[in-house]
């Protein structure tokens, strides 16, 4: 495993790599503090590509002015660990200044897919991440790229931005990797107290919960499923609801409240973003509701 | 030489001639109406590469509601002939359905480069150019791309964003090309009266004047330039000047009205953009103030 910290040597280790015929590239983008999502992404990357590179990269222009861009967890040393019995062949980890050696003018910014949500609740995220990741895509020239569907927004925008764009590189979402009692992995659960980890919980059994009842016939429209959200996460007296919303996937449309989920076509995702003191987490499902076995 | 028009046979023809070992690939966007500038675009890039693409599209995101681009003048038998005459190897004419097959929710901007000259009078322009540039970068992959000096706002705003953003493609600005009476050509050029025609003469005589007048000695403050261009300009009774402008080059910064030329560091753009009935005329020099020998 290579690690590289300028894009000079990430260009001369890429030139080599394709230059040996080793099968397709692939780019598992993410912000360091590796955890087992991460590596889930990186064994499905070695799966499909002969040259996976990873890029750890905490990335300033996705940060709003009051986020955690600051004291965003780090662990260079661990992270390179999990990269190497993972199977990475490059790591790349460059500084702000690598990334952004005289201040940026150039945006690229996906619209209509980026107002609601996280893209709601956070101004300007989404564009930071479309940014960096065209600097990632253009740097490395991936075949494939490879992001976690805990950000199922992030990866509707990327996909979105990729196909308006033409860029040359497959968009790979993959599943959300949970722990035992289903909490979502995120580099953010180690902001959180014992009590805030315990009660942080009820984001992924609202999500079960939630489609439970569609499946049993007891929440039908966007209305109930929304209601039954709030009242299971309402079980947590830390829990503060940012969102809890349905709406199509990937195209992020709203849904009429009354409307049936069995009448919708296609895909939808119950997504929600809650936080636990300072600690804002989002977890999501996304399914198909005419695929559904409902049970009455 | 290929004429393809969809997106797959260009990166079919271009995936063949990457594989041929043919050398560096050039690109020479346009937008048709093909004149002698382009000729020169297309001479240069066959110095240089060893394919050469042009594109031909005239894309509805860069013109205004209230601008030309329905009236904007098409000739394809012509193109075809000049561009096969000038040595492209492969021209890529896509309707706006392959460009835009769904409606583009993905932009590339360019900030504080795209405020002033053409970027004041042209609002969302730049975006359009960044845009539909950034989506042929990724249809071609070239090595190099050509670009005329005549849209000078134009090569500094790509110029940024290829930096910026880490595009594996070199910008390659080429100088106006004119003709014998100084008359920067343009596909423009043919919605002009033969009076507008004789006037529009003003625009590259006014340049000419003012950079002759910093010469002698007798313009020497951004101030006295200007003044001396609005002067020649005037001279027309048919010329409606948009703007007249003097500042950094690429950097497109502002300068002082009392600075004198010669303490200015560095590329300056003297720029101008009028109208004549309808129609609006851009041309510009470039130069270094500091290495321009005054004869005083």
């Amino acid at each position: 495993m290579r690690v590289v910290r300028n894009v000079e040597q990430l260009r001369e280790a890429m030139e080599y790599m394709r230059g040996g015929g080793h099968g397709p590239i692939g780019l598992v983008p993410t912000m360091g503090f590796l955890h087992e999502g991460h590596g889930s992404l990186l064994r499905r990357a070695g799966e499909m590509c002969g040259t996976v590179v990873m890029s750890i990269f905490v990335n300033p222009l996705q940060f709003g002015p009051n986020e955690d861009f600051e004291s965003y967890p780090r662990d260079e040393k661990r992270d390179l660990e999990l990269a190497e019995r993972e199977g990475a062949d490059i790591v790349f980890i460059p500084s702000v200044e690598v990334m952004y050696p005289t201040p940026i003018r150039t945006q690229v910014s996906v619209t209509s897919l980026t107002t609601q949500l996280c893209g709601a609740s956070r101004p300007g995220h989404f564009d930071g991440v479309t940014t960096v990741v065209s600097k990632l895509f253009n740097m490395v020239q991936p075949d494939y790229a490879f992001f976690g569907l805990k950000d199922a927004q992030q990866v509707a925008v990327l996909r979105q931005m990729v196909s308006d764009l033409n860029m040359n590189v497959n968009i790979i979402a993959c599943p959300i990797v949970r722990e035992s009692d289903g909490l979502a992995l995120s580099s953010r659960n180690v902001y959180l107290s014992k009590e805030e980890r315990d009660q942080a919980l009820v984001l992924s059994q609202s999500l079960q919960e939630a489609r439970q009842a569609f499946e049993e016939g007891k929440a039908n429209t966007v209305a109930e499923v929304q209601q039954l959200l709030v009242s299971v996460i309402s079980r947590s007296p830390l829990a503060n609801i940012d969102y809890a919303e349905i709406l199509t996937f990937p195209g992020l449309d709203s849904l009429d409240a009354d409307a049936s989920l069995m009448t919708i076509d296609g895909e939808i995702i119950i997504a929600l973003a809650v936080k636990f003191g300072k600690t804002r987490l989002i977890d999501n499902i996304v399914f198909t509701p005419k695929e559904v076995v409902v049970l009455v």
